[in-house]
């Protein structure tokens, strides 16, 4: 099975990071390709950085050619899912919606340690509309940016404080709120005693776990095919192109 | 990995096509194993059936003693699963949520088509409890009782027109709402034209997602292990009995 | 009227104690049965106990032979509602509820003070069904076990620091989260100041309002008589051990 | 035990089928004393017959001066209920409310037939204040106005066609969603084959529970005394007082 | 256009505070006219209150004989917006609703500094029938009663404790929850560094909006014309009139 | 005042057609440029054109260099918003918002009509992410395509269509549900008999009340200005640059 797993930024040392992530998590016989946007945000932190990354993201998998079988978007409370879904013939699962869907099985509530308090809107919003919010007790920040998280020591002491505000607040079971975060589950879940899920790997076994059973994304209403027109991708005289 | 599958009644047929669909559904290298509770009802419809069966479930996880690396629940809005979690120090999926929890990946809203109409009150609180009731358009009865299932042409045809009462209620996606229902997921889905997601499927796939992962029950709060105390499961040389 | 009163465990002093709190709101002309179950836990602290406790409590009023009006459930926060419902012919009242129902009425918001925090997501999961849950403002925890609540001077103190947590979350009007409550509602009421509600009595005044009404359970839909089929209630001759 | 009912209305012909219902479903030992507000509307149709029949229900109130033991304000979906819990220090209980606490026991969700159209919406904003309306299926009109209710095989009719509608979209329990409606109860409930609660005598029943079991409004918060100051209970030079 | 501002209680200091406040906001062509209620208390203060003072609010709107364009209503949480939308035939804004509606535009999440704890309850009501009680992270009290607002001071110093609860919950812009507050929104402003909105502002330039685009109050359903009957605004002998 | 109207697809006619709408709801003084943008979808019609328009859109407002005192966003359910409160620091208004707010100020439920089935999804997830939801009862599409409403007969009969759907549904105004629809208010107003919603106009109403009382989006929390860092705003090459 071909999963492609695509950054949110253009960072490719975090593709790179999210790619041995994804492996890591993937059955015998699960390929991962990492995809690194050509354009967008070197990180992706806020609103506008988001829809920017949302627009890089879908118009990478609309030139990616390479046969796959599943998409996985890593870009925790990024927007693009629905669009994706709309795009590609394969499933599609977003970092965000998978680890929340895991968590929601390993306790009755479940809570989010992400980057900047800034972030931390945009992953409620994402989590209502996936149809997981409901179990989810808090989403809290570390205060440290996407690109700030290489330093493993401090990021590790500053997800224990954001943890214990989410344990206050009623989670059982944490979640890496940002696909930078992947691979410190191991360390912080032994320290705290709770369950610390992964996005990036959740994304894996929810697309393999879809392609072996053979489930596509419904084509109806919401994530119709989208319908043929003349589509910009990026300035006039580049990008430009037709889904049909 | 070895996964105990528990039927919810105690009528072995089913639980044989039970673990027919989980097998189906099964990687390479898990093996699954079915209980049939050894008390309980011949089949759960309603909430008499449904306590009396999470009791049994219950009864039968505690005393079976091969080693095995998860659990799925195959009673369909069925209780017991939290008790489970609870009791068992290895991952419980529930396929009431597990085809929930698939569901939301594939549409925006999705539907439950189910056996009797009095089944679908249990079912809609099992969905809020585990929190993903949300994109949950509607959940529909077939008229069919559990042990009516076995003609799959008359199942067949009363699906598809419960089908189109939760079509019409927004869902894009449809859910087997009967563990009896395991293997019509193919032959609706292509009359229905929308991908049918089967509980004992989903649930066999998310629990090797949480094995293959090495994630675990959160113990902090809710699912923390049963105290030590004395408990009787059943009174000594009886309890048989029909309520008419 | 005749109401029967069943206990959630297997502790026939805790039976009393609850017949006592019953008989103590009962009306003139009211005669109150306790029932013991014959099997299950000797204290209900959590989900597995709680869905042991209700197939034990519905074998209790399946094979209790006497005629009565109504039946209390006094397990606070326990399954099993639903189910006698389906199973008797007369009103049915389960204490969780009852005391929400009555504290709506005193204030605008409540707050639930009961014995272990493993416990309060069951009463919120129960409080939220039975359809009373939006006034809810918090269930806390006071660390104690059903069996320690004898010693009630401890239990005042760690019920009156609880109650200051369910204060400052906004509750107005408090309830006694557990039937081995019951009893201390007035001295804790002085010393809090807000009106505390005992389930225990709540419940009773209630089915004794639906008797005097003459008002049943509604037999449409969900809670339609359980249909005459094969249950075993307990296995032949076994079914006793501790988990630990 | 001494009971005030509150009529919502200026029609004493109305007051007194209220206290027929009221006395009908009291116990032995209460007495029942019906009040009709010295101003208001003759009956009470929307939102501005409901607010001038608030302050008139609460200066009816303010001004009577025999002694009682609890409140029934009898306009169903109307406002003053918290302004009169303010006011008295005895249980007020509120028919909107009371018919809902006691449907909530009868089954899974429940309904409300009421007259116009136009009074839907209060009803369904009084019930989800009340914490009671998130088990409401439905609240259908039956296009009579309240002073049209005397003509008792009309109102029947048109009943039952509106509780179908409620059925239909889920209702195992109706509820009659207007105090002239008192005593339609039973002819309704036969033909419809399910349970259907007047409010009337469900609040005569609450507020008998209450009083029995000595609990009173909770002072913390909301419902505290009014503060002493200046209030005019209608034009200049009459009406005039202050609470203190 | 002609805008009539009624305030709701009968000091008349505070209506040309309210006035002031109004035409303040006002746009070029917009004459403001304070309409204070010949009856009434002389400020509202809690759910007795607030019924009383929608009562003479709609009896001032009634017997008020100039010709307007719209009614801006200015008690923050007090009742009688939907009877004045009943009663007049041009727009009604309410200076709840609108300054939650221009907060919703600023942030994120807005919260609410009003006067005494006892008043939070009923704008949290109000906020949640409006439609906007969403993204209300909170809704606070500074503990100063209506008429202790003249000691700007005072009313600063309050207000910026209060504040920083709200913000502490979540908000990301504030609104001023009583009348008697216009005109603090500069000075706290400045000092949270968060926008500070102003009900009575708000509701003026929604008034004007809607005046400006020909929109009406919508006459089907909730808010037909009140039907014609007999209504006594007040004890007999006074106050007698009917709607038609 | 200076108001910038962005179109949300690259259309010129559409943006013309807009900013006459806007001119037409636009007060003295307020001066209104409509922006096309020089790249993405010809018309938004699902997610994909959606966020590929929320970067269009977003470019074209950070490239824009001429002052301006606020910002509407045409694209009925499209995204971007967020986005735009990041980035100007001017106030922002989508007209999917701004309809629901004046909305709600007319009816106690309103309804959208749309263009294609499609699209209801996301206006539902933007209407509620706003904080308006609550009060909607139903988003309806009329099967029309963005640019099929040129033909204003055709589009008025679809419209009257779907309307009553909405109005079955409990709405009591309507909402014009795409920007290609403005100036169609008055006429199906007329025939529908209740107040229909021009999200153009009402978002120059709120955009001008905004700016007069002197209010900005908040900075604390979700709408921080951007970080300064490293973007591409298009393939490699071009539309390169770095908000600072």
């Amino acid at each position: 099975m071909r999963i492609v797993v695509t950054n949110c930024n253009t960072t490719q040392e975090m593709t790179e990071e999210i790619v041995r992530g994804a492996r890591a998590a993937a059955g015998p016989g699960t390929t991962v390709t990492g995809l690194t946007p050509a354009w967008g945000p070197e990180s992706a932190e806020g609103w506008l950085d988001s829809y920017l990354s949302a627009a890089a993201v879908l118009d990478t998998l609309r030139t990616y050619e390479e046969p796959y079988d599943a998409v996985v978007m890593a870009g925790f409370g990024e927007h693009g899912r629905e669009g994706a879904r709309e795009l590609v013939d394969v499933p599609v699962v977003d970092i965000t919606e998978a680890a929340a869907h895991l968590a929601c099985l390993l306790g009755r509530r479940y809570g989010v340690v992400t980057t900047l308090e800034r972030s931390c809107g945009q992953i409620e919003d994402s989590l209502e509309a996936a149809g997981v919010g409901r179990n989810c007790a808090a989403v809290v920040g570390t205060g440290l940016g996407v690109l700030d998280l290489d330093d493993s020591d401090r990021t590790t002491r500053a997800f224990l404080v954001a943890a214990q505000r989410a344990r206050d607040a009623g989670a059982e079971v944490l979640v890496l709120g940002c696909a930078g975060m992947t691979g410190l589950q191991r360390v912080v879940g032994e320290k705290l005693g709770v369950p610390v899920v992964d996005g990036v790997g959740a994304a894996v076994k929810l697309a393999e776990s879809l392609v072996s059973m053979g489930l596509m994304t419904s084509r109806a209403g919401s994530y119709a095919k989208p319908l043929v027109k003349r589509r910009d991708w990026g300035r006039p005289g580049v990008g430009r192109g037709a889904v049909s």
